[in-house]
């Protein structure tokens, strides 16, 4: 049998990532390919850091991009600043907050967890707690904008906190870089990663991450090596590095950088603080929208991020019924719950070039239109 | 400073990967992105694994794609075999099978390193002696087409070798996929990686990975966890599984999984013969035409990967200026060499859709007008 080639249609995404892709870096992605020692490709990596630099708010010479998804990202922090016995505290009020559990017990670390519910932020309190019972806590990890809920924690308390005990954060922005407020420096976060799909607007495959100078002594002092040779930061660094002589570490993958690159160029061409403020301003017309129809949301006002609105199913309503009615029907997508959420509730992206009007008019009248059927 | 959108050159890409893309991959890379999970992105999964299977030569239901570059498939490979303490024997005949070696180390495996000269094939006597010496190996681990090289090994031999001897193989093949004959079943092969960016000239970025049906088993019958969460495969299955509903594990990367796609709907056109047949062609007038302007090749005829051509520098040429020249004149990459040839060889690639007349014709034109300047 013949496999013909792949001709997709096109979606409007309003899941919770990847979300919609501009044509703009559609169009960087499909440039020709450079060798990736390239004297100018080696140019536009550096342009890259400058801009993850802009989109994180850092001065952080260790600023790259990851050669793979989110979840690498993750782990290239945890297999980095963990050594056996390290402990951490992770806090967990969602999927990704499990995942970090799982990735400290995998590089050998000793967890101790804060469990908030989901859709709630994580509790500052009971970290400060945490941290007062376990002085001896290397490093304190938690999810800024968890995915699965749509709940935003409080990073900027929780940096703080963890300084005042010595210890470094690991900080999950997957979903709220580019989307809501973020300052690595100001904040003083450790070892913060992300994910290229979601308010960045740039196709899945690749994790921005960033080391404060903290992190890296940390990773100088190991004494045992990194368990990942593909993740080891300490080798990745001389590909990144701005000076001269390039070492080979692993082939970057050109086309995606040509990607992420050009969705960081309109970010800074919007520039930050406008894009937040875009998420922000479709955020309340959304939610004014989905009230209209009865809607509740999963996570309190105070804590509900602007690019991922988690509602309710109503009650009698197939929800894989309708969410498959809006692919099939306005190419529309939205996304099921997950965890503890699956089968009970919608979550509806607004991140990037995705938080534009018509997103938003397209998503209530088609939702109207599938609930009234 | 505001940095601009990067506009890259149209180059020849003559080195050792990535290699030269054909039109139609970039076009199906900046296809429009669909949701991770949405129906007809998973029937396009399952059809890509059909393809791998073809390109693999195997009927093994586990073959899929790494969502990261060739090093990650390595190290994939390694994470998921290994347990503490498992004796493996690693093949080192240039840079990969070293960076193997590392691997095993970091995975907690115990290496016996069977050493052969650069430019030199893997020895089958010396592993077969190896074998004998050390009866409790669990796997031996060798490079099927060295890339820092251009050599290839005997993978039918040392595939049945290790069988006899009840030992797992762990093959890299990222050079030699759609290039030179590569048989997964009919050589006993059990796990074997590759790359995205050398013979199927697709955009560098992802692994195709097959494992088999012993090597499911040996995972499946570990008694600690892989101590990686991204490269677990036994997560990693649920999600490529063609069993109706898929587990989320991480967000695929959707755009360069339509570019694997389109490169490997390709292969299947010409027929995966063809395409050796094509790449060996090449080759032979390459050679004829590299010998005329006097180049002596490092690898000896009878082990000469057609894909990869190593050549030694003329003496008294400064090679980075002439590797310059060809870049800035003729827009033409070709390698330099890697570790124990940095600075004496440069590796010529003819890899996938660079395999074509009008590359050989450019590159020995130009190489020829360089050096008589």
């Amino acid at each position: 049998m013949t496999i013909q080639s792949f001709i997709p249609p096109r979606r409007t995404l309003m899941g919770p990532g990847p979300s919609d892709i501009s044509p703009q870096v559609l169009q960087a992605l499909s440039r020709p390919t450079v060798g990736h020692l390239d004297p100018l490709f080696v140019g536009m990596m550096d342009e890259l850091k400058q801009l993850l630099k802009y989109a994180f708010q850092t001065e952080n010479e260790f600023t790259i991009a990851v050669s793979a998804p989110g979840s690498a990202g993750m782990e290239a922090c945890f297999v980095n600043l963990i050594e056996a016995g390290d402990k951490v505290i992770v806090c967990r009020n969602g999927v990704f907050g499990e995942r970090m559990r799982e990735n400290v017990i995998r590089a050998g670390g000793e967890a101790v967890v804060i469990d908030d519910e989901w859709g709630t932020p994580v509790s500052v309190d009971k970290v400060a707690q945490a941290l007062q019972d376990n002085p001896d806590t290397k490093i304190v990890a938690f999810v800024h904008a968890e995915t699965s809920t749509g709940a935003v924690s409080d990073a900027q308390a929780l940096g703080a906190l963890a300084k005042q005990y010595n210890a470094l954060t690991i900080v999950d922005t997957v979903t709220s870089l580019g989307g809501v407020p973020l300052k690595v420096d100001e904040w003083q976060l450790d070892a913060v990663y992300s994910g290229s799909q979601k308010c960045l607007s740039c196709t899945p495959g690749l994790a921005p991450l960033t080391f404060s100078s903290q992190a890296i002594e940390k990773i100088q002092s190991r004494t045992t090596p990194v368990q990942s040779w593909f993740l080891d930061q300490s080798l990745v660094l001389g590909y990144w590095s701005g000076e001269g002589k390039r070492s080979y570490h692993h082939t970057a993958p050109v086309n995606s950088l040509y990607a992420l690159h050009e969705s960081l160029v309109m970010l800074q061409n919007e520039g930050l603080e406008n894009a937040w403020l875009r998420h922000q301003a479709m955020h309340e017309k959304l939610k004014t929208g989905l009230e209209k129809l009865g809607f509740t949301f999963v996570v309190e006002e105070a804590y509900r991020l602007p690019q991922l609105n988690a509602v309710y199913v109503p009650a009698g309503i197939d929800e894989a019924k309708v969410r498959n009615h809006l692919l099939e029907t306005y190419n529309l997508e939205i996304g099921a719950g997950l965890g503890a959420l699956a089968g009970k509730a919608w979550r509806i992206g607004l991140m990037g070039y995705g938080a534009r009007e018509e997103n938003v008019a397209l998503c209530l009248r088609a939702l109207e239109e599938s609930l009234t059927q």
